[in-house]
C-alpha cells in the first residue's frame, strides 16, 4: 500500500505501450503504476513516476522491483515461468500467475492443454510435420513454440524445407479463413469475469492493422460462443487480468483458437474510449480484485487501426510527427490519437487512432485516413 | 522539443489534480507533462514522470522550469503577473498570457473589464459600499479582490460589519438566482475556439458538488448566448487555453458572468468521458496550436459529483479508501472514478465521479450514490 494514498501499488514488468496506457488508467483509480523498463527512453518509462531500469529475466531486478508492490503484473509475457515461481514462493503476488502463463508463453504448451480440455483448435503437431502434411496437405503454418509475436516465429511452409531448424516449432493446418476475431474478457482472483463484445482484427504480414467493434455482421450464436469460450478458458486455466483469445472465424463458420495472450491487447484498445472501461482499467481492477467494470460500447461502432512506423523522415527531410498532428486534428477532430513515444521504425506500431460514430463504414475510412496521415504526413 | 520523440514539452506550474488530469491526456498525445509542484506529494506529482519542486512565485524556480518547455501553461491562477511578464520577456511562451490571465486573477480588473465592454455582469462595486448597499439593498456578496476559490474569499454581508478590512474587496447585488451554470471553451492562439455544451453546475457552501451536462431544460437561446457569451471573452480578452465562464441564471432567465479561470476547471470534468475530447486533452491542444477536438457529448446525459474528504477515519476505524473502493464498484460499475492521490482533508476535493447515461435523474442518483460510497464507506 501506497502510504501517502492509502491505496495498492501495481508493478508492471515492461515498459512498452501497455505499461505507458495501463498508468494513465491507474491515475484515474488514485494509483501511480510501477514499471520495469528495460531502457529510461521506453514507452512508459517515459511518463510513469516510479521507473526502475532492469530486465525482465534479472531475477534480482524482479525481486527489487517487487519490494513495496501489492502485486506484480505484466506488460508482456517474456518473464520466465521460473523466476515467477521463485518469486511467488517467497511471498510476492503476481497476476497471472506462471501457472497460467505459461499458456501465453508456449503454443505447444497451449494447443496440448486446450485441445485436452476440448477447445476447438486447428489441426497440428509438435512432432513429424512430414507424416502431417501427409494427412492435413501443404502449406502448413509452422509457428516457433515460444517467443513470436506480431507476425515473427511464424511461418506459411510449402515445403519441408521452409521448417526452421534448431528451434521448437509446431505446425499447424492452413484453416481456410473468412477472418480474424478476437473475444477479450478479464477475470479477477474472486472468478468473476468481465466479457468485452467480439471484435473482428484485420491483419497484414501477422500483424494486427484495424480493429471493428463489435466484429461486423457476427451470428448471435458465434458471438456467444466466442465469449463463452473466452470466459471457459479464463475460468479453466486460472487466468487472473486481461485474457485475449485470438480466434479463427473458418469460411465454413466454425471458430478455432489461434493464441493467447493474459494482458491488456492490441485487439482491445478500442476500449479505451469505446467502451464504458477501458482494458487497462479492467487489467487493474482485476489484479487487484477490484470488481470489474462495465464493459458495454459507447457508440455502435468503433474502429481502431494501428500506426506503422513508415520511412523516417525526420525535421529535414519531409513532415515531422508534430505536424502530422496538426493536419491529422484539421482533418479528422473527433479522431483519437494514442502515441507511445517511439522512436520510428519501420513495421513498428508507434501508436493507434481511435474512431467512433453511428456507421462502421465511415468510421474505417476515417480512422483509416487519421492513422495514413500520422504514418507518411499529409497527402495531396 | 522532446528529442526522444519528437514532439513538443508542456510544462504546467502547479502540481494539483488539474495537472495530474492533464498528464493523463498529454500521454496519449505522445507527451509526457513536465510539472511544477511545491511537494513531492502532490497530486500530479506522484504520477508525472517529469517534476521540479519549487514554488509558483519564485521567479528561479520559475526560470528553471521553463527551461526545455515549448510552452509553460497553468494549473490555478497563482502566478504573479509580473513574474509572467519577466519570463515571457525572457522568450519563454506562456498561455494564457499575463494579459489575459489578469482577469482570472483579480475579481475587481475582470468586472471592470468586463462591464466595459458591455457584457452582462451583476451591478457592483469597488467603492463606496454604504451607498451602493443603499442602491440595491443588503446584504450583499462580497469578494477579496484576489485570492479565493472553492467559496474562500467570497462572504454574504448583512451589514457593513460585515466586510472584512484590510483587504481589497468588491461587493455585488446578492442575484435572485434560478440556477448556475457554465461555459467553458478552448482557444488556439490562432483563434479557433471549440465550445462544450453549456452545464449546470450544482453549489453547497460556495464549493461545486455536482455538475449535470448538458444543463437541464435549459432554454435554447440561453444556451446559444451563453456559449456566444464565452467564445467573445476568449478572443476580447486573448485567452489561450481552456476558459471556463461560470454563469448566474437568474429567476427572470437573464444570464450573469460570475467568475472566470483561464485552464481546465472543474465544471468540465465530466468531459474526461461525457465528450469526445476532454477538456485537458483541449488544453493541451489549445497551448499547442493544435486544431481544437469534437467537443460533442458521448451520451445524452452525463453527471459529475466531486468527492469530498469526509471525517478521517483510516485503516483502524472505518472503512479504508481502498474498501470503499471496492464497495462502489461492486455497486456501480460503471462509474467512473477519478482520485486524485490527496490526503483526506475535510471538505477538500479528493476526487470526482462521473456517470454517464440516457435518463439525467438515474445518472444523478447512480453518481450521487458513488460519490457517498467514497466519502463515508459503504451505507447499509
Amino acid at each position: 500500500m501506497d502510504s501517502r494514498t492509502g491505496l495498492p501499488v501495481v508493478g508492471m514488468v515492461g515498459g512498452g505501450q501497455l505499461a505507458r496506457m495501463t498508468h494513465q488508467a491507474a491515475i484515474a483509480l488514485g494509483q501511480s503504476l510501477r514499471v520495469l523498463a528495460v531502457a529510461p527512453d521506453d514507452g512508459a518509462a517515459l511518463v510513469a513516476a516510479e521507473v526502475q531500469i532492469g530486465r525482465h529475466d534479472d531475477l534480482d531486478a524482479l525481486r527489487e522491483f517487487a519490494k513495496g508492490c501489492d502485486v506484480v503484473t505484466f506488460d508482456h509475457e517474456h518473464v520466465p515461468g521460473d523466476l515467477i515461481r521463485t518469486l511467488a514462493a517467497e511471498g510476492v503476488t503476481l497476476l497471472p500467475g506462471a501457472d497460467a502463463l505459461r499458456y501465453a508463453q508456449n503454443k505447444k504448451a497451449m494447443r496440448e492443454h486446450l485441445g485436452a480440455l476440448g477447445f476447438p483448435v486447428p489441426r497440428w503437431t509438435a512432432g513429424d510435420i512430414g507424416a502431417f502434411a501427409d494427412e492435413v496437405g501443404w502449406p502448413l503454418i509452422v509457428k516457433t513454440a515460444t517467443g513470436g509475436y506480431d507476425g515473427r516465429g511464424v511461418f506459411v511452409a510449402e515445403s519441408l524445407a521452409d521448417v526452421p531448424e534448431g528451434v521448437e516449432v509446431i505446425a499447424e493446418e492452413l484453416v481456410q479463413l473468412r477472418r480474424e476475431l478476437a473475444a477479450v474478457v478479464a477475470r479477477s482472483p474472486l472468478g468473476q469475469v468481465a466479457a468485452y463484445p467480439i471484435v473482428e482484427t484485420v491483419q497484414e504480414g501477422g500483424i494486427c492493422v484495424e480493429v471493428l467493434a463489435p466484429a461486423p455482421d457476427l451470428h448471435e450464436d458465434s458471438a456467444v460462443l466466442a465469449t463463452r469460450l473466452a470466459i471457459d478458458i479464463a475460468t479453466r486455466l486460472d487466468v487472473v487480468g486481461v485474457l485475449a483469445v485470438e480466434l479463427f472465424e473458418t469460411t465454413d463458420g466454425r471458430l478455432l483458437i489461434n493464441e493467447l495472450a493474459m494482458r491488456p491487447h492490441n485487439s482491445a484498445h478500442w476500449t479505451i474510449e469505446g467502451a464504458r472501461t477501458s482494458q487497462f482499467e479492467q487489467h487493474l481492477r482485476a489484479v487487484l480484485d477490484y470488481p470489474m467494470g462495465d464493459t458495454q460500447l459507447t457508440a455502435p461502432a468503433v474502429v481502431m487501426v494501428n500506426v506503422l512506423g513508415g520511412e523516417q523522415r525526420g525535421e529535414s527531410g519531409g513532415m515531422s510527427i508534430d505536424e502530422r498532428l496538426h493536419h491529422l486534428f484539421a482533418e479528422e477532430p473527433g479522431a483519437k490519437v494514442h502515441l507511445y513515444g517511439k522512436q520510428v521504425r519501420p513495421g513498428r506500431k508507434i501508436g493507434h487512432v481511435t474512431v467512433l460514430g453511428d456507421d462502421m463504414a465511415d468510421c474505417r475510412r476515417r480512422a483509416g485516413r487519421a492513422a495514413r496521415i500520422l504514418e507518411e504526413g499529409y497527402q495531396h
